[in-house]
């Protein structure tokens, strides 16, 4: 059976680059998509799907129902875009100022519109149901999967899978891993407040600068100390911010860092090491620190045996070169949120064209995807889900 | 004889407040003057006094012969202004936006021309000449005062005076010190260059803060190390900038701060530790550091006995409560060049009005001086004048 | 087959026992062994095996040889002690002064002759050739493997196993890992040579404390900047000395420490980077920094296939209640040169009696192991030989 | 008058000698001192002087009165030796195994006894009277000042003077200070306890040598940033106490150091400083800092007026080639504690003799002075109370 949707995806792959094309021209910003739910609930509408809107917020859940008995397994794919200008020379640049794709959010709307579709064609051949998640605000904290989950999303679902076209991976990869693929990313802001004078006058003064260097030292010897050297973890402090004159002792400086973790015990942990640091170093150069910590999105921790069915169907596709066993990242994304509910699931797809001299990194404003990505992502959901559907 | 002249300086302060007050309104910045040398020079040749113009730039030094043998002695006072808008709300405000008198050159230059005409009047009772050194540009590095030198102002002068009204000392006390009256005051700048990166690949960078932290803190331990603890020496870093978004790692950082010493020794053995610290620790952490050292104006050492006779010729004016053995103060001052050339000596006149509530110190946009001050001042280098002459 | 050696392995344990607890009362410590290779060299004569001794110093090579054609495995066990005080209190207790097996050589050696006689006893049954390495000096760098290699042990070999008791696991479980299981362990010690002199004459020294004081900072920075954070590594500083008056600045300041390290990459950048930082950082500071880095045993990478041989004849024996994926362990062990050679696997067997109250840990003068630990190893290795060569 | 004094001194320098030979030959340490004081006691009642033994403990004072009314001087010479081997090569050598005069508190001794019999030959021409205060134990905190002022040595004194003969200023030179002439000598020692562990495992410790090297480097920060560039200090860590094996984490490290000042503001502000940093950072790093901080001596503040007795009169003396403004010194002296309570002034006679090759310091196991300081050291004192008694 799996033979034929593969083949009706082949089939079907100008629809699929046509849909990502018509959404790299039109994107929207996360937490502002009106026109592009509209457009995937159409689409499902259209399939005769059950369609829901508005779920969580912006986001659009469809279900498609075999009308048999069998597992309620989820596809989830993100739809938001970035804040930044496309430069990117192609016919199907973004033509909103200010907004583009360039996270490849368009084509998994596409590759997943165009699988329901196949799916759709082939449901008497299907058991249980597919459920279809069409996700808002992926790119922005707090993320459009908390609020769809506590609408509901889920409800019924057994398994759940996703995954990210990776645009520095070539084409024809699948990277996959049992346990963490992504890390839990934070960011924090400590702020210095010591007491200004004249640069002359030191004993007048609280050098808030002197301080917030003796903070960056003892915050980068946390993750050597610790963190289990056998876990991993990192503390990157991307911005000191204590502009003056020469002449002065500043009053006040400000430390902006990120903190990435793919333990809740270790991530508990440096926040407490952070704040303790920080406040008793500036007590110990009589100043005052005020930390501020903001979780990001948690560590994306696969369930093995999940993770399993998605190497074994990678494994099973002659398109698929070769299915990595990949190193956790140290990005984020908050299909973590699905995984902390249900069973499930993320994996990376190669996106990186063969032919490409320059690869763009995700959020460089020239990235793009090799489009035949994106028939590769929907093979391997494809067949997960027939698999899934046949234990 | 110094009686007669105290008593016209006093009935000659409606005309000192006057000139100081027109001045006040029409102040010109540093290596910019131009109206304020013209009035100088103007109100000298109405004296008869012989004038050079344009001395080293923008200098007026005007000359009173008594056409008796006697020394040749120098007062000096300096008449540019500061780039900072007049707050303060009085008749004499500023009329040139963002421009005006937060110092006291206005008043320092009021005085001496007052004094100039008094002695003017006196000189039948005088012996040798007195020098009216009128400077431009004190306030700006390199001064006016190196290349008035430099064009002769100092040609055939024994001794050199001068003062500064100080707002916060009271009206009626004169501080002195027959040594070190100001220190040195240098600036400098460290530009770090590392490799910057992503915040959660640290290891494919060179962290450009925090080396700089590393350097900030090394600095720190000049003073307390590489100082004899006999001596004194501030350095303060006033300025850390290396502003970026949390998650990225900082290719670059720039430190700036200042250095104030009493002597050449300790000023030399600082910048070769600074530039060694700096490159040192660059090193240490795979980054680059290129450090700048800007040389201000060396410390002012007065003349021991030359601060005798001021300290004399104040203790015998009624008008002067105390004269105080002041500490070296930690500014600058390029009077410090004369005095590599001559001996001499230089004092404060307290300014401090006794009605004020609250003091606006110097290069404060609310700065103002009690203009009583301006009289005392006057009285001290009258009589030093004096004095000297009838050594 | 391998049910009848299990059985007569159970039989056995009673001289296994035996034979442990003679070794135990007669340690020899590592590179002085003289009676425990002839107590060995004995035993496998006894059996008539062919023995070479005195391999790469003190070692003891026998061979089984079935006389049929088949691959050639080799069981290594070490046989070393500790210079330390047996503080147990058994009727087994070292009877040397000073000297005691408290890392459980003594059961390894024990077990391995009763496991060689066992297969001897099934010779015929069994394919291809079993060496037996007996090898001194684990416990001390550079350690008796290198030579005995060198001495050609390894000659004819096609695969190599061996185990470690470990007596904070729980008898009955098995760790393993298809990579790496233990980190490279090196020392350093770093020289700080300044320029003494009295507490209160800073100025005339370079303090080496406060130069140490800032390398040990920038040491720890290295594993949370410069090492992969998805790699692991460990850097620590045990020892730091300068200990004189209070009132003194001190000349010199040693520092010891140690690095732990999976990948020889990992290893040689913190080399550098090690050197590079104490050597500038002494600069900075006006001081000469001496490193000398010590490397130990590399670390201990497994065969991937041959660790699952493990993992499956562990899995297969009914004493083994558990087969756990260990994380890679911090430690050291020589036995890593033999897998740079021979494609094979090491191996913990759990050795923590379930009585216990306290467990000691290893190189602890109360040290001992579960005594069943030895059949429990025994058998898995028995077990790995027998299907090996049924491969 | 004086005149006579002078050359009476001159012709007892002989005499001088002796005594000083035969104290050097019995040093006694400080708070054991039985011999010394006996001695003292007897030479002065043979002079007829009023004497009090066992003052404040093992303290003499006596008292030349001359009769008539006029001022109450007192001169102090302290004498007790050091715990240390006389190394020199001499025949006056110390003849007490480990205890020696290395610091010439016998020469003080000989010159106040030999002083206190020339005036009192003259005693008719004085006025007032002399007090001779002879001090036990200069050399051991808390000293014997404190003591012997308790048992009123001072009372009735109008003025106190002492001196100290100084091994590293040529004979003949007199240094004096109108203000300050040694620091406040303070010592303290904190004690860091972390937990410790394996070196392999920092995730499992509190790593004490990390915690004190950033205490270190923090209190190297107070001195440049919380004390007055014009006032002097000084902080030195003389010793870094955490020797231990290379793989650890140390549980525990010891730092020693020593503080000097002059004002006791500044002392008060660091010991506050040190204890805050000291805690504050130990917290940052999770472990507990003990902060012993033991006041030495305090500063010794000369009366600017009594300072200029010993100027003048020192600098009437043809013996004495130069009188020296001496820098403040930073070592620690309890005759600080009498000008706490009468004015007086403290000076240094030089004792270097011009023939030496190598000069030995004070406290140095060949330390010696040369003999003629005694005789100067004499003769200012002498001509400072006949002075004194004149006005």
């Amino acid at each position: 059976m799996y033979k034929q949707i593969e083949e009706l995806l082949e089939n079907a792959f100008d629809e699929m680059v046509d849909i990502r094309r018509f959404l790299h021209q039109h994107p929207e910003l996360s937490f502002e998509e009106t026109e592009t739910p509209k457009y995937i609930a159409d689409y499902h509408q259209k399939l005769g799907h059950t369609v829901r809107t508005n779920v969580g917020g912006r986001g659009v859940v469809a279900e498609l129902d075999s009308g048999k008995e069998g597992p309620v397994i989820a596809l989830r794919a993100d739809f938001d875009a970035l804040p930044m200008q496309d430069a990117k020379d192609v016919p199907y640049k973004s033509t909103v100022p200010g907004v583009t794709h360039a996270c490849g959010h368009d084509a998994h709307t596409a590759l997943l519109l165009v699988l329901a579709k196949v799916l759709n064609e082939h449901q008497a051949e299907l058991n249980g149901k597919v459920v279809f998640i069409h996700q808002f605000a992926e790119e922005v904290i707090p993320g459009g999967a908390i609020s769809m989950i506590e609408d509901d999303c889920l409800e019924g679902v057994d398994e759940v899978y996703g995954t990210h076209l990776w645009a520095t991976t070539p084409t024809g990869k699948v990277e996959y891993n049992e346990n963490a693929l992504m890390a839990a990313s934070d960011r924090f802001t400590i702020e210095l407040q010591g007491t200004g004078g004249h640069g002359a006058q030191p004993h007048k003064t609280r050098d808030s600068i002197l301080a917030a260097t003796r903070i960056v030292d003892a915050l980068h010897h946390l993750v050597s100390r610790q963190v289990d050297p056998l876990d991993s973890a990192v503390l990157s402090i991307g911005s000191f911010e204590a502009e003056n004159a020469f002449n002065v002792i500043a009053d006040k400086a400000v430390l902006k860092g990120t903190v990435r973790t793919f333990s809740e015990e270790t991530q508990t942990h440096l926040i407490d090491e952070i704040e303790r640091t920080a406040e008793s170093i500036a007590t110990a150069y009589g100043t005052q620190a005020e930390v501020r910590y903001v979780k990001g999105y948690p560590a994306l921790i696969n369930d093995a045996a999940k993770a399993e069915n998605i190497r074994a169907a990678a494994a099973s596709i002659s398109a698929i070169d070769e299915v990595i066993h990949a190193s956790p990242q140290m990005g984020g994304e908050d299909f973590a949120y699905y995984l902390q509910h249900r069973p499930g699931a993320f994996f990376f797809t190669g996106a990186q064209h063969p032919d490409w001299e320059t690869t763009y990194p995700h959020h460089h404003p020239k990235f793009d995807i090799d489009e035949r990505s994106m028939l590769n992502a929907a093979k391997v959901l494809g067949k997960t889900v027939v698999d899934s559907m046949a234990r």
